[in-house]
């Protein structure tokens, strides 16, 4: 899923997004929340008539984003409270509000709040911000079936009675916590299932460890989410441990810094030696950044600053990774899978191209 | 022309413009001259290949540039000598260097180097830098012939061997200036005419006078191209003096600050009053923006600061301009010319709609 914090994909339109093949994409409930806020987006029709995209939508919570503003914030059982980043003003956010919200934004898929925690961190911080995780999810889902259940009596303006909401695995990178968090997660019950709290840091073998062990027991028919990754090298070495759904901003973050990827790793695209480079950025991609320009037009537009830099190169990568998930389908499909990873394995470095 | 200065117009991409039905974009010789460099460009096989462009392009001379570098310039007869805004490096742009550079570039028409002056500015000013555009010109068309005759023996990587070349017509407001210059500039002989030195601050009804004056000296046959002109209502009054071509920055630039044009006039979509309004910026208009996405839409990616604003107003104003030009021609096909002129004066106008 491209990210589109703020009701836009950063840097490309909806047309271009149509064209990359992108089937859904993932809103920020904490920054349409503050700005142009959830009610005036519900008086439009919803996130998808107030932006104009008639493909799925999935919103977060607006979690992790309050858990990033540090110093800005006070959590408690109730909920979390944080000044905006924007004004300073003073706003509370609880599991029923979240859902809530997102019921007004009218996303096809929400995301329940959930604590979120600085990491490394220990067992016992570790497993009391996942048991009020629990607590917070069994209190999101029981607001938002209420909802559901009389929209007309809720105060909410419901634009998606058709939403589906996710619960989120928490638990660190401890193997019972996960357990547990799955076992209460599972129970209380929703769509799917997310696994939460990866990608902060912690080294590939260990996130994949956890990914391994925490998909291992969850339903086998509901999709799988993991949140916030990753590197294309997780794409498919998560499918492998059983995910389905993957969102990362680093496609678009990185394109707008001047960061290509290629099947081979990154290119950094600023470099001096691409400047007469007539070549695309990876000859065998199929993008329209590829069909059409040189690495040396493409880095006179990044050095110039030139904001279709920031397109050109966001079509890329965007392309590169709904590129990489449909090869991965595709093998599946044809009993090729292992070969395809085996083969990424072999040529995909995290290291930069020269 | 949408002017696309540094080889790309401004917050679009080439597709876009393709959509939009630009048939021509400008490009500035004093911008790609610094960087990343004609000859870069040359060995890339010129303008068009390096940006990967296949329509016509227009490149300026560089003069108007360097002239807006103020006391970063020194003007003799020889040329200009100017210090770069990126690095303060020591330049010299003269007649003949202007021709070389923009035949590196491979441009479809190439302008000569012109003297232009501030204005208001009176007549002795203007007639000694009417006269120096004159010599300049001269020069400018010896050396492009010469090397277009033997472009092997030039030291110049000629690109585009079907350039054409315009002459250009200054003169200020004063009447018998513009005749003088038309008169030597068409005696020298180039593909087609310009008219410079207008748009910088004289009032429409004097700028309308010059441009009537001066376009009816001009040879029926060739295009007459009114440099860095104007607002849509210039358009229509302009093509009624005579005039073919325009280029201009308001439609890009202006975009990029929130003011998207209608048939009714500028509309400035960061107001509030815009918030929650459901309607396209111009209800009329058939652009993808209009198409898809609301005011209330445009303004928030606006407020947000997002890079998607730029775009989508941008191919909204550039479809005005771009549509307004079709207009006319269709209505001179069908002999309504002059309804629509009518038309224009009665609903367009400059002041912001509310």
């Amino acid at each position: 899923m491209p990210v589109g914090t703020r009701g836009a994909v950063k840097s490309v339109t909806h047309r271009d997004l149509v064209d990359l093949g992108a089937e859904i994409i993932l809103g920020n409930t904490y920054h349409l929340y503050l700005r142009p806020g959830d009610g005036l987006i519900a008086r439009a029709g919803g996130l998808h008539r107030f932006m104009g995209w008639d493909r799925p939508i999935l919103t977060d919570s607006g979690g992790y984003q309050i858990f990033s503003l540090a110093d800005r914030r006070r959590i408690s059982d109730d909920g979390a409270e944080f000044r905006s980043h924007l004004d300073g003003s003073l706003h509370m956010l609880t599991p029923e509000s979240a859902a809530e919200i997102q019921l007004q934004l009218g996303s096809d898929i929400a995301m329940v709040l959930d604590e979120c925690i600085a990491t490394p961190a220990d067992q016992d911080i570790t497993r009391m911000a996942m048991e009020r995780s629990i607590r917070w999810a069994r209190r999101a889902r029981a607001r938002w079936r209420q909802i559901l259940e009389d929209p007309g009596a809720s105060g909410v303006l419901v634009t998606n009675t058709g939403q589906a909401q996710f619960g989120i695995i928490q638990g660190g990178t401890h193997p019972a916590l996960r357990t547990e968090s799955a076992q209460a997660t599972i129970e209380i019950g929703f769509e799917a299932y997310a696994i939460g709290g990866l990608s902060v840091g912690e080294p590939p073998n260990v996130m994949y460890e956890v990914v391994a062990q925490t998909a291992a027991q969850l339903p086998d028919l509901a999709p799988r989410y993991l949140m916030g990754s990753g590197l294309p090298d997780d794409l498919v070495e998560c499918v492998a441990l059983g995910v389905d759904l993957f969102d990362c901003v680093l496609p678009t973050r990185n394109a707008r810094n001047g960061q290509l990827l290629t099947r081979h790793g990154p290119l950094s695209i600023k470099n001096a030696q691409y400047a007469e480079d007539p070549l695309p950025p990876d000859p065998e991609c199929g993008c329209y950044t590829c069909r059409h320009f040189s690495r040396a037009y493409l880095r006179h537009l990044y050095v110039a600053g030139e904001m279709t830099a920031a397109t050109l190169n966001t079509v890329h990568n965007l392309y590169f990774y709904l590129d990489t998930m449909k090869r991965i389908r595709e093998a599946i499909t044809f009993g090729s899978f292992e070969q395809l990873r085996l083969e990424f394995r072999q040529t995909f470095s995290r290291r930069p191209q020269h």
